[in-house]
């Protein structure tokens, strides 16, 4: 695909588009050995073999009386088993004990099932659970008065994992339950995607420093912040280089600033779209191959993609929604994809629209919407007012975004609309 | 509600009354004033008030001609009207030029709209479209194309938020959005609920470091892990104390020193079930007031809660499944609810079960199960195999949990279930 800008004017192209060819240009990055837990919630880069069995012995799965079962066929509280007790067992301690006939060990959770046992009575099933006093707590003796079947509440060796196992492969998400299966099976480091640096750069001779006072015509740079946040929040590693103005040399240098610390990714703001002061574009043209795009959606028409200094450089719009939506669609998944992850959609819902939406934009509109459940458990949505791009407050209302494609003019109140959810309406 | 043990009988109790006995010990904690970005995923402890209109000026919401509406009227491609170019002005840049009678200024988007404007023609509705040349950028005219409505174009100060608008309110979650807000605004620290700090202990002589080598009769401390992640998870600060032996001097001493070391929430596993030796639960009753008791759950029936030196302390289980599902159940809403959030549920999904689940445990058994979209878009649900309550691989296998009350003996596939989600198919 060649997308050429002709001075002011430049080919409109498809959201699916842009994301196709911008993420083209990433890879899940290479491993790094991390301790444990810094893997959370990172990608496993090589798959993970088990050197042990889990659970490593045979062992017990509840507090009682490891015993033989032919020895206490027929028990019950009517014929109770008298069992001569030879020893007491704790989880971590090495039986040196054995269970020969018509004798017990009383044995915690997690105990190793000591020779000659294959059967395991829970407390509850013995006369310990009636008189504490009488039990083999101390005492030579306990009647058992229950017969479970064979081989019960005995964990064997390896059923959780078998020496040799892959246990989790190349590719896994690390969550906490991975992390507890690493650590079960001793793997104290581990090797997983190191995490992408963004480096994030505004661009303007509007802007000024966010507790810096404002002059007349300047505005705070809230898209290095919202932006950062977004960075962290998908799992990457913010370089924040400032503000940049439109000057070449303050661009020239800051540009190359930030491909020298080493940046993955380096996102801008403002400067890219048609009628803009041809500066940042011509910065950007210099240092690097550049694509100017207009994309057919709304907010987030203009953007900008290409390789500057070796680093992948997408040009964000500088209105703060248009920033926030078109670095939800373009720059996250493209950190996702360094991170080593493969599914990375949004999930959607199916919501009753109370409002009405309009799009009268001509291109795809993201509506911002409030999505809740009502009463009968289903999904309702509701605008969040003024839908214009500069119009921060409106998204901080929101939950989702409603796609509506250029063809849909409008959506009246009760229609029934997917909504992509940013977050969840049992969550905020 | 006051439930107390007597020897080894304790009552069994529902998972709501547990939950619901927990929380009335938790609390939002106090503030702390952090810089903007680490404000990221916490909630607001105070309403925050705009200083300043947002845009702070009348602004060009596009590129393009400031101009008076009245001078244009009936302008079209076949009637241009020309005005002459007095100033071109960028954003940031104080307009010190007037546009008077048949006058323009060319205007960039989000530049203040010079005196005597009130509207804004697009380049695309001006010859600056047809011939750049031919433009005021340089030249002294443009031709006007089109007569938008008086006002077009123009961004109103205070559009998006006005001075002295509460723009959040407390009890706000500081998303991506919200934070840019807050930049926009000159909030450069903002005063968020902390952290909760949580103490974590491993009881149990079987217990050895994860990078020890493992002799017989022990096991890995995978629950510290699990137990840690699931913290970080939740957002809040894990504090490891690593391993207490099963003997009162250790116990008390790892103890204290978790209560010493500021916990919030003091999180022990192991030692808290019917039958297991009595030091844990000893050590746990000499040093605070607690409960034992059983849940009407499975896995995770064995739990404590009590107040130690001033802390409040969750005894998990010390199946390592079990102290995942309790964790969920128990201490991530205790930890959200420290952290100022109200919401905090996790979503449910309904799908249909793939395969058979059982549940002949008489209580509510959590069962692991996946969760993907099948063709029709539908959620499907599989069980992740073996489900005892030491088999680790299955939860990491496991997007979801499937609840199954005590009644319920069996779901047959084609069911439609309820799962509640862990994490979303679209995103593992």
């Amino acid at each position: 695909m060649v997308i050429r800008q002709t001075s002011n004017v430049m080919q409109m192209i498809s959201v699916e588009e842009a994301r196709a060819y911008i993420l083209r240009h990433f890879a899940p990055l290479e491993a790094e050995r991390v301790e444990l837990l810094d893997a959370l919630d990172r990608v496993l880069t090589e798959d993970i073999v088990s050197p042990i069995h889990v659970p490593p012995h045979n062992n017990s799965a509840m507090d009682g009386y490891a015993v033989r079962a032919q020895d206490i066929r027929g028990a019950s509280k009517t014929n109770p088993i008298r069992l001569n007790v030879v020893a007491d067992l704790g989880a971590g301690y090495v039986p040196d004990a054995e269970v020969t006939q018509d004798t017990a060990v009383r044995i915690m959770t997690g105990a190793v099932i000591p020779r000659g046992a294959d059967t395991v009575v829970r407390f509850e099933e013995t006369s310990e659970a009636v008189d504490q006093k009488a039990s083999g707590k101390g005492s030579g003796s306990v009647e058992i008065l229950n017969a479970p079947e064979r081989g019960a509440n005995v964990r064997l060796a390896g059923e959780d994992i078998r020496a040799g196992e892959i246990v989790l492969r190349k590719g896994t998400l690390l969550r906490p339950p991975e992390i507890g299966l690493l650590a079960s099976i001793g793997q104290s480091k581990v090797n997983v995607h190191r995490r992408p640096r963004v480096a994030i750069l505004a661009t303007g001779d509007e802007l000024v420093e966010i507790d810096a006072p404002l002059s007349e015509g300047k505005i705070r740079n809230s898209n290095e912040y919202s932006n950062a946040a977004a960075v962290l929040k998908a799992g990457g590693v913010p370089i924040r280089l400032g503000i940049a103005r439109d000057n070449v040399q303050d661009l020239t240098r800051k540009i190359r600033k930030g491909v020298d610390a080493g940046a993955d990714l380096f996102i801008t703001s403002a400067g890219v779209s048609v009628g803009d002061y041809d500066i940042v574009k011509d910065v950007l043209n210099s240092e690097g191959e550049m694509h100017f795009w207009q994309v057919n959606m709304k907010p987030g028409k203009p953007l900008a993609f290409g390789i500057v200094g070796g680093v992948p450089l997408l040009g964000l719009p500088g209105n703060p929604v248009s920033a926030i939506v078109s670095f939800e669609t373009f720059a996250r998944p493209a950190i996702l994809t360094m991170l080593g992850k493969t599914k990375f959609a949004r999930p959607q819902v199916e919501a009753i629209l109370q409002d009405r939406a309009e799009n009268n934009a001509g291109r795809r509109n993201y509506i911002r919407v409030f999505v809740s459940r009502n009463g009968n458990g289903e999904y309702t949505a509701m605008t969040t007012g003024e839908q214009g791009s500069g119009i921060l407050s409106s998204i901080t209302r929101a939950n989702g975004l409603l796609e509506m494609p250029p063809e849909d003019l409008e959506y009246k109140p009760g229609a029934r609309v997917r909504v992509t959810m940013l977050d969840y309406p049992e969550e905020i």
